[in-house]
């Protein structure tokens, strides 16, 4: 018997919140941190690498497994987790996001998206009942309903004609969604970085009624300083009993801010993307790994961090494997990159716990502020 | 205080070989195969997974160490094996057959050979004594003699004259060795495809003396029946109670006709370099898993195999993974190559302990010869 889907609010520090969502293939401890697994494979990351980073949960891309392999083919394999050996939960998103990014390959109206495949050209077609069942085919835990993100910057009636699309479609999709136990689905916030238009798309979705919400339509040009305003503005209209998750982002500095203002959940491809390409995040701040200063190191990126590549290997090494373009390199830095991330969430659930948050966020500043490690 | 290396033959059937090579750095049950970490990392595998295929030594190449990062680089991150966390003993050949595959961009004469790097045209200079003293750098447990690897075909005079010049050189390695308790030093036959040669060959390495005999020089064009004829007549004038090694070799196939013939010890990219391309060694004959029949197979690749990959993901899984350029797809089919391997090896052992070696053999080729399983 599965685990009923629920969220379970434990403690506020401020607005940030330490919770629990449970779900029917484990518990998820918030604020969390979902590692991306685009093609039912966190790149260059065995599954049980994935658990060792501390990870819980973790994402997959309807666009790209609705192309390949294809949602029935999936299916027939079992659905993404069984597929990919993940015991976890899985979220997946919509394909929303990603078609929107196909630019000129792509029409939108009332009823869908056609769109053009970047691997063979061929024509397929999204809706909001497509691709809620293309989730379920994949087995997702948490579906997310199929949105137009809005692109930036948008007028206001622009934002506005926008957001009311995604919630007739978050209607539609809700409808779509069949329901079992320990799986959910989640609205999501539109509005561009309008209150107003924030204001009036939570409503909507409180009136469909989500397992969860997400807000989406952030992180995509507009800065910092104005997605921090628009959270700022935007959670405390939220249903506090239910999980809040920030999509594609982001940053350790933007994860902190955004645990500050309410936000529960997390993805972004930050830190899997920069592990392939030799970017380190640390306590103090980013390294390349390929910068010829490391080639002699034989301290570890960071002496404090938990994972593999940090207990047994120097930075001289992991220098020579990014030159030598051996894919340990790759593999060693985004497991030491995931680490990095489930480490920064478990501080801060830590510290929301003990009402330090504040405390906790300024020696975080303090630190990546003050740079790596000098050299030897 | 470091186990004394020593080579223990434990029992034979007919001419085949049970035994035991003890290091500084761990016992190594023969005959046994060495997978290859060209650049100190065995591509795509960390060194836990080579530990969990059941490899009990590895291989470095000194040509591409000692190019990039440096021995002296390497020697200050605390050696090979310390700097990519390998545990077991380490064997490193002696760059010869490496610079010798450069053809017009290298010059040999009496001292030694001149070449120009792949890497950035740097010219280098290998002799017997910098070999030695580059495998010392790199912390090789089982250094190689250096050695002209005699191309083939070659005249008898040709073979005659390279095999003398590599004895020559012989000599002049043992006299730059410096003896460690746990580590030891291994020569190398050559004399291409005549016994006489051979003969000679191996009455002067007996003479300098060595911790172990390797055989060089075949597996480079001869083609497998002239190779087992060449071992035939080899391995029986070597020493019993040293470890014998054919380097390079090979082929399933290979390995187990020249165990037939004597031989101990085994290395070859074939299980790693195929398994980076999608080839599966399996009990049925190799499978080329990018196949499109495998797309929709929810069996594993081989249901008799301990992998992680044989344990946990279907081959339509592993089909998509290299459909879509994933890491892990690569990752997974490299592990089960070596696991292949080392499953062999270990069948072999045992059927030698058992006096059942022919037994092993024929039920070998009958299966091989069966091809891969049915479709589904």
């Amino acid at each position: 018997m599965l685990t009923n889907f629920k969220f379970e609010l434990i403690t506020q520090d401020e607005r940030a919140r330490l919770g629990a969502l449970y779900t029917g293939f484990g518990r998820i401890d918030t604020p969390a941190f979902m590692p991306v697994g685009t093609a039912a494979s966190v790149k260059g990351m065995m599954p049980e690498a994935v658990v060792q980073t501390g990870a819980q949960i973790i994402l997959s891309n309807t666009y790209h497994l609705m192309l390949r392999p294809g949602p029935d083919r999936v299916e027939r394999l079992g659905g993404v987790r069984k597929m990919m050996n993940w015991k976890g939960p899985l979220l997946t998103d919509s394909g929303g996001f990603q078609v929107m990014s196909l630019g000129p390959l792509r029409t939108l109206d009332e009823h869908g998206v056609t769109f053009k495949s970047h691997l063979d050209g061929s024509y397929h077609l999204l809706t909001p009942e497509i691709s809620t069942e293309i989730q379920r085919k994949l087995d997702a835990t948490i579906t997310m309903a199929f949105d137009e993100c809005t692109p930036y910057p948008a007028t206001k009636s622009q934002a506005a004609e926008s957001m009311e699309l995604s919630m007739r479609w978050a209607e539609r999709s809700r409808k779509a969604f069949i329901q079992k136990q320990g799986y959910g689905q989640f609205g999501i916030v539109q509005g561009s970085v309008y209150p107003e238009l924030r204001l009036e798309s939570i409503q909507k979705l409180h009136e469909i009624g989500f397992e969860g919400y997400a807000i989406g339509g952030l992180a995509v040009g507009e800065g910092q300083e104005l997605m921090f305003e628009t959270l700022t503005a935007t959670t405390p209209h939220m249903v506090s009993s239910k999980p809040r998750y920030l999509m594609g982002v982001g940053k350790p500095s933007d994860i902190v801010g955004a645990v500050m203002r309410g936000v529960d959940m997390f993805d972004c491809v930050l830190p899997t993307r920069s592990g392939r390409t030799g970017q380190a995040f640390t306590r103090f701040g980013t390294v390349n790994i390929r910068n010829a200063r490391h080639a002699d190191d034989i301290r570890p990126l960071d002496e404090a961090c938990s994972c593999t590549g940090c207990k047994n290997y120097s930075r001289g090494y992991l220098h020579h494997l990014f030159k030598a373009d051996e894919i340990q390199g790759l593999t060693l830095l985004t497991w030491h990159n995931l680490t990095y991330y489930q480490e920064l969430m478990n501080s801060i659930r830590e510290s929301i716990r003990e009402g330090q948050l504040k405390k906790f966020v300024s020696s975080f500043y303090q630190l990546q502020a003050e740079g790596d490690i000098p050299q030897l």
